[in-house]
């Protein structure tokens, strides 16, 4: 046994304060934790756009300065190309999203790269297909059913940054066994 | 519709270099995403006692330098005094979990306050009660036992920081409904 700090322990220590710092202004717009549920991430798009956090709501996540309500994606590009929408997609929810503006984030890895704006309108094609389907399902919900990167690149008014590189290859997760477990138990480290 | 910067962007934009150094050093590490799993909490412990991470095993999460396994548990101590286990406790687990050393670590949000060292013959107690209720329910796993802190706190050997203060008043989630929902949905923002 052998418990002993390895020497980058060093240099986490020398970039801590930064990590502080950034976890303040993060607690400051309503993210407790930026390790969790990529709140470090969602910090970045709410401070670009200059919107807030709408808590505790199923769908339409945030709002900007004359209260608007937008629905927020976002996709780690370099993992994945489509944008989850909703675990149990139903007719309710689509109505929902048939109300608000849709903002979309691409990050690579943890970085924001690309934020498109797509009114629903745009993106009726799917509201469509979803609705026929579930009924079709005999009124099944649907488990979130994405909406690929290059529909949104197509459609969308681009807000921020540059059209991503697709053509990346997609990364495997070092510890995907681990995220298939779920969340609570990488590293045996348990969401709050 | 008005999606302009808030004027904390500034101050993201200046710290951003340092949250990318930390996702280097997590990356090296075999953290792929700081932001997601606690994966940046996780770094912290890891490189403190010279850990490795043992990728893709149900239990014994992390490994030394002499190959020695130990079983890793955090909490954060302002939401909660217990430490979480498994979500299926059951007799297999528990085998496993009489095998190794437990390294249990304590952080006050974001940071690492109090690491401890049980040995699993200090953690019997706990191990004997479970396996007793797994029968006495009928081989029924148990859902995700905890140990409370104060037990370790008695029991433990303190291998860093300083005993924690469980006086301080317990804070609730400023996004706990949202959290009620699952990680995937805060903030619309999904767990690759």
């Amino acid at each position: 046994m052998k418990l002993t700090p390895h020497e980058d322990y060093l240099n986490l220590v020398k970039i801590w304060p930064s990590i502080q710092e950034y976890q303040t202004l993060a607690t400051k717009h309503g993210i407790d934790d930026v390790f969790q549920d990529n709140g470090g991430k969602l910090l970045q798009v709410l401070l670009l756009l200059g919107l807030k956090i709408v808590p505790g709501r199923e769908g339409n996540d945030a709002s900007d300065s004359t209260g608007q309500e937008y629905e927020l994606k976002s996709v780690n590009i370099e993992l994945t190309h489509g944008f989850s929408t909703h675990h149990h997609m139903n007719p309710t929810i689509i109505a929902k999203y048939r109300k608000v503006p849709w903002i979309f984030a691409a990050y690579r890895d943890i970085t924001l790269q690309t934020v498109y704006l797509l009114h629903p309108s745009e993106l009726e094609p799917y509201f469509t297909k979803w609705e026929l389907k579930w009924h079709a399902d005999g009124k099944k919900d649907i488990n979130n059913p994405k909406i690929p990167i290059t529909y949104i690149i197509e459609h969308g008014q681009m807000v921020h940054g540059t059209p991503p590189d697709l053509s990346v290859k997609r990364k495997k997760r070092v510890t995907k066994k681990a995220a298939a477990r779920g969340p609570q138990n990488v590293g045996g480290f348990e969401a709050d």
